[in-house]
């Protein structure tokens, strides 16, 4: 605990600075996915930048197809490991922006709360981790063990940029542990770390059933509606159990031990998701629990329908074409080539005659586990029970990080996922907010467990 | 044809007058649907109505909720049957605005055809009505018979103002006969009188699942998709003959004689569908004729259907609700009420559990069926002979046309629609248009129909 009083100490001689610091970086309106913000998307990383040079850190901005990558390293720890810390500076869009009570660029507080769009995610705890560098410092006079920052700038509109470059930046990249400041904690009162994600594969599907809309008088009875052809089409991708009915979906799937279900929390359960969404938690396969559903199990989600007419008032019209979004979250022992290419034949064997139907898949990634007993997880779980007081529980997700996933495995880390996030934190939504007192959990979660690191070896 | 060549040479005479008061008519941006055109199309109003008044008829305008109806009269030939002539002086929108090639207001000819916004619909087909009064009148000193004209101004936005006004001036509409000069030909050559249309009913239906969209990875296998829910409701709709599933919906039809199969000619075969859309004739049910699913059957068509995002890019969202538009198409024998309360008990029984369900159901209207020996029936289609030299075809449509039926019902008229309207004038689409000689073959039908028609005694 001796180690925690000085971080606490640290952290009341700086609190103002802080907090100005914070709120400048939360100013900046980096929203990547708007190209109208670009100037302000390639300010913030030079921010980003300037901050973790004047924290000692070598800086450098690695130029992408889009956005820089925020390069950082501090490696004067001969013999002891090191720890690639990732995040990202930019932001989600803000709309709709007549629900904010504040501009989402002006951090606002109230009740004891931070409102600002990336306020959380990843600003926020990108933040208290590049803070938790100074804390570490300017108490020992150099990091215990080598850190390197990877903090990207379009983690919110697909990662472009960094998956182009990570091939030729991979040996600057390389280290024994990565450390992804991107997740949320349990509970309001228990921490996390995260050691796994589902996998993911988005594809678009699109019925064609005419050269143009028709009249739904003129051409109904004649034509073949293309949105009844979808509704016909995806209804039959579920069984009655609530299975994808697709052939061979499941045949890769390795069931999760008895052990893998003991090991890892699930915070919802039924009557949870009743109270906070207003849902019936019936989404999953029949004899399947609720942690089994979302964790351990591939789901088939329709992301997206859209046909004809929806809006207010009505038309008329067959429609010449109607599309879906489909997305998979995949566990381990599923490639998603090989589940694309399954769906895909599901769906031409079963199009019914006379309409188009062209699938368009887009990249996917696979399901990932870390190792649970790494001695990044180890550290970092230990760090936040002495923070917290409350044991760590250990959590998957039933999420997908894909570029994480393909980082962590070009580089060859041992990965874990920290955060202190909450659902009512409302990232990706208006009113985004964060407390101070999570921000402060997090900088010394982060400070501590580089010191606990220190007692494992080079690697 | 002593009387049609009269007709030709009044024309002959006035066809320099005719091309510009029709382009004068079309420069009005008569946008019902869009409130930004609201003086256009009070403009509009005017115009019309000083055209009718310049042809000798008493005028008027009948204040509604929205657009003024052009109401005029010419009752200056006792003892003889009276007719009143429909249509409307609105327009439809003009998006997408790139793909047309003039403005849409400013009338433009082009190999003989006349491009403009409203160039057939309706403004081209009522005008030559208009026309072929003052061509009656200025061929005898006087109209032959009764003629009303009630000209609305927003038949493209659901005739709201003629509905709701109906009641109160049915007496003032009262007449034998109600010609819709609304509707097209059989073929480029063949004239054709419409003696029926198919009844109509929509619906909005809506399926919610949770209080807000939600991330599915975080929820997928736990939260019911409402995209999933809503394709396996839709698909139940209809069976594997293409049939609705909806219990009792074929019920109260009243099969078509083989006279009545006889008695109605359709124009569009397998061959030409695939040509002109690309489509295969399957949307009907199994076993049926073109002829018979288009005109006689009803039908039951999704519309449209919109849940999550699916427009370009991908967002991984389990929307908190999806929604679709149903219509029907009806035929003889069929209540819209009881229709829409058979869909309405389907949809409930078989939504899944979990799901909050909402259906809207908006006004519908029962099919009809004029008399196809009535002596209105009987002049325009031996004038239409007359001008065009070839059999006149009698039809029915598929299509809809709720105010006709109600006002035709209201005011106790036989009814009988006509028109020279072609697949190809592109009537709703970019580069809408029309030809002279084709609006003189619509102006020397209703004036040769007029002619004939006071061979009838009063009724």
């Amino acid at each position: 605990m001796a180690s925690l009083k000085k971080f606490r100490e640290w952290i009341d001689q700086h609190r103002a600075d802080l907090r100005d610091d914070y709120f400048a970086f939360l100013r900046f309106r980096s929203i990547s996915s708007e190209p109208e913000f670009k100037s302000e998307v390639e300010r913030c990383a030079d921010w980003v930048k300037e901050y973790l040079q004047a924290s000692g850190f070598k800086t450098e901005l690695i130029a992408t197809q889009r956005y820089p990558i925020v390069y950082a390293e501090d490696l004067h720890a001969p013999g002891k490991p090191t720890v690639l810390i990732y995040g990202h500076y930019d932001v989600q869009p803000v709309d709709p922006l007549e629900l904010w009570k504040n501009d989402p660029f002006e951090p606002t507080e109230r009740s004891g709360k931070v409102f600002a769009r990336g306020a959380v995610d990843d600003k926020g705890q990108i933040f208290y981790a590049m803070a938790a560098m100074r804390a570490l410092k300017e108490n020992g006079g150099a990091l215990p063990i080598n850190v390197k920052f990877c903090i990207e700038g379009e983690e919110e509109d697909g990662s472009v940029g960094l998956s182009g470059a990570l091939s030729k930046i991979q040996q600057k990249l390389k280290a024994d542990f990565l450390l992804v400041v991107d997740h949320g904690a349990y509970d309001e009162k228990t921490p996390a770390i995260n050691l796994g994600a589902r996998g993911m594969l988005t594809m678009d599907v699109k019925l064609t059933g005419s050269k143009s809309d028709l009249h739904s008088g003129e051409y109904g009875g004649i034509a073949y509606n293309p949105n009844r052809a979808l509704v016909e089409l995806l209804a039959k991708l579920y069984d009655s159990n609530g299975r994808v009915a697709v052939d061979g979906f499941y045949d890769d799937v390795i069931e999760p031990s008895s052990e893998d279900k003991k090991a890892f929390a699930h915070a919802g359960d039924a009557a949870s998701y009743a109270r906070e969404y207003g849902i019936e938690a019936l989404g999953g396969e029949k004899g399947r629990t609720i942690q089994e559903a979302n964790l351990f199990r591939p789901v088939l989600e329709i992301n997206g329908i859209g046909g004809g007419y929806h809006g207010p008032g009505f038309k008329t019209v067959i429609p010449a074409m109607a599309i879906a979004k489909l997305s998979c979250r995949l566990v381990p022992g599923q490639d998603p080539k090989k589940i694309s290419r399954q769906i895909t034949d599901f769906l031409h064997r079963h199009c019914v005659k006379g309409m188009k139907l062209d699938v368009h898949v887009h990249a996917g990634a696979p399901a990932y586990r870390a190792n649970p007993a790494s001695e990044l997880a180890n550290a970092v779980a230990a760090a936040a029970e002495e923070v917290t007081g409350q044991p760590c529980k250990r959590v998957l997700t039933g999420a997908s990080i894909p570029i994480v996933a393909s980082l962590s495995q070009t580089i060859g880390a041992e990965i874990v996922g920290m955060g202190y996030g909450l659902p009512t934190d409302l990232i990706h939504a208006p009113n985004e907010n964060f407390d101070f007192s999570r921000l402060e959990k997090g900088l010394l979660t982060v400070a501590r467990a580089m010191e606990l690191l220190t007692q494992g070896a080079k690697r």
